[in-house]
């Protein structure tokens, strides 16, 4: 046995430069996307100046033009996973952060509103095609994440997964927010759980929308009142809530009752939340006085919220201190680190350092499974195809003692 | 000094039967009111057979004629408190469960979308001038809570905070949720923290309201899809969370900064989510690496979210065992028992003997602060006045040893 770690980041980005999406996209769609590319990027830039600081954006991105590029290009992206000591890795859209989006609003946000849903497909469908060519570059190593616009129409969805599995992506994410479509507690999605659960194509909810409109007002701003005050501190603070929110649907609509296979993952909400999600559904899943009146909302469930939680869901997240310290009652088997690469707010490029520094003293079996185990299970990667790869990169036990 | 204690109620509940209210409208109103009235109580029996098991709530108010009564009675209300040891009590609208709400819409949820504006203050002015009879006849044991529409003319509500001041009233409660109206953190509700606050009236969030038309679905159901299976889970689950969601936005906006002196209750939507909401703002408040793109969100508050939050935040519920076990990560100063006198969900006619069991070995002066003290110091009310109905009526505090 090794005495080297497998380490898998569940959360990783990548998307090409704008522009270049243009020869994955159906041609009957190129005409706007030209129209579209200027717009795209000037809103970016614009948002960039409302919601983040572009000069520590640029700053931190400032001589690392080579390993950004990793967020499109094959050999980049290997050696900078080498370096960070990362045998296999979950990947989500958007590389660079706000700079490597899919078009048409096809983005990691997947709004479900103010987009137009043909053009939408037709972004996460030439992102998918390009994903897949990535993915089948390393494919022991790489786990793709093909973008599926559920909340649209429902067949359309179940045959984006199945063209998903076909071309070598292993799972799918979903939109966080369902704007004015039904919540995923309704029938009309149960096509897509039959197919995901069949395929055995793991959904995930990526970290990122929330109900931003609310928090910093109008755009433009009023002129007599301004960005609101307060704004980004209620997105961070809420932005987690709206992230693990469908599975409070997911849970009590019975869908882990009807599909006890079905695998959903939460990614970068951080994972402190586990622990009073799970006391809050198991109280309210428990008899008691106070719900007497109620009436019967349980009998469609045979187990308790927290043991679908513990079957069916993982979590995925750039685990810190706090996550260290609950991680029993967020539970060992829950648990996926993931580096964020290429984004500022992740680990990279001093994975190697951070994970030594938060994980340490922790026991052996807990830090594998964290670190790599519990990902490998989950997204089904080839342990003995990444053994002589682990055992040349992979961090060393001793390392964490 | 006594060895009793001094129990103040901070929920519970008082109205009138429905057809009397018509009394306490302005003239004009009273005919509308005649023509809304057969509807809303039609209404109110087709909730309560979507959303209530309506035996449960029969078998539970059979035999209680007289006591139930105290929802609009001054005697028999006198009389229910004597029995429960209750000696100071704060009242919210909506006596009976669902069966005693203002006229217009104006009942304990507030509903901030789907009724006239217009209407709705004259059925809110209905009630708060009720109200304010009801607590004239015991004064020093009665705390109303007046119906204050915050959301439309901010004047108006500012108007309507002086008066009841005025009229002996002692706090006011506003909508949960805002719907399409701006939140909490915008400058437009400045006038009314600031007259909230020059007046010494505390501010109310009374749970109820959640995104309810998500969870069921549509009303009729579609015949294609039925009631949604998971609606009651899911409802239980979120209402917490969109009943302290307030608090996040006045906390970020700076509400507390600007009035070091206001003070807000959130009530009936248990205490166990305090420790993750404070350990969460006051992560997100601290700098770390993850918030850096986000740039300065914090500059505008002196002190941590969580130092706001036990100046100015208290929480009124029913407190059950998992409370108490929390109670000093919750706040010892923060907690505020209540009976919820008269709905089933809460203590009454036992509320006795479940102190006794959910309190016991609790030290005396926790036991003190959480069952009167805090809630006379939040609300003001005047103990010496008190002293000699608690020496009758108050619990002993060897019944809890």
């Amino acid at each position: 046995m090794s005495d080297r770690l497998l380490v898998v980041s569940s959360d990783c980005h990548a998307g090409l430069p704008p522009a270049r999406y243009r020869d994955y996209l159906d041609p009957e769609f190129r005409e706007a996307f030209d129209h579209a590319l200027p717009l795209q990027i000037a809103n970016t830039r614009e948002a960039e100046k409302m919601f983040l600081v572009q000069e520590i954006n640029e700053e931190w991105r400032r001589g690392w033009d080579y390993e950004l590029s990793g967020a499109w290009d094959h050999d980049a992206r290997n050696k900078v996973l080498d370096g960070d000591g990362i045998a296999g890795e979950v990947i989500f859209p958007d590389g660079i952060t706000e700079m490597n989006a899919p078009p048409f609003g096809a983005g990691l946000g997947l709004p479900s509103g103010g987009v137009d849903p043909t053009l939408q497909w037709a972004g996460a469908r030439a992102h998918n095609r390009w994903l897949a060519e990535l993915c089948q570059m390393a494919p022991e190593r790489r786990c793709g994440v093909a973008l599926v616009l559920a909340l649209y129409d429902v067949d359309e969805a179940v045959a984006e997964v199945r063209w998903a599995k076909k071309n070598g992506l292993r799972s799918i994410m979903i939109p966080v927010m369902w704007g004015s479509h039904p919540p995923y507690h309704h029938p009309r999605y149960e096509p897509l759980w039959q197919v995901c659960e069949e395929l055995d194509m793991p959904i995930h909810f990526h970290s990122g929308p929330a109900e931003s409109e609310q928090y910093f007002g109008t755009w433009p701003p009023d002129p007599q009142v301004g960005t609101l005050t307060g704004g980004m501190g209620i997105y961070v603070s809420e932005v987690a809530f709206f992230v693990s929110r469908p599975l409070t649907f997911l849970i009590w609509g019975g869908v882990f009752e009807r599909h006890p296979s079905l695998k959903v993952a939460v990614t970068e909400g951080t994972a402190v939340w586990v622990p009073e999600f799970l006391e809050l559904l198991d109280h309210r899943f428990a008899e008691h006085a106070g719900s007497a009146k109620l009436g019967d909302y349980r009998s469609h469930m045979s187990m308790k919220p927290s043991e679908y939680f513990a079957r069916n869901i993982r979590v995925g997240s750039n685990i810190h201190a706090r996550e260290i310290a609950l991680r029993h009652e967020i539970g060992i088997g829950t648990m996926m680190w993931g580096s964020d690469y290429p984004h500022p707010e992740g680990s990279w490029p001093e994975t190697r350092s951070r994970l030594q520094e938060n994980f340490k003293g922790l026991p052996k079996d807990e830090l594998a499974a964290i670190l790599g185990e519990n990902a490998a299970d989950f997204y089904g990667f080839d342990r003995e195809k990444l053994a002589p790869l682990v055992a040349e990169i992979g961090p060393r036990y001793d390392d964490f003692a």
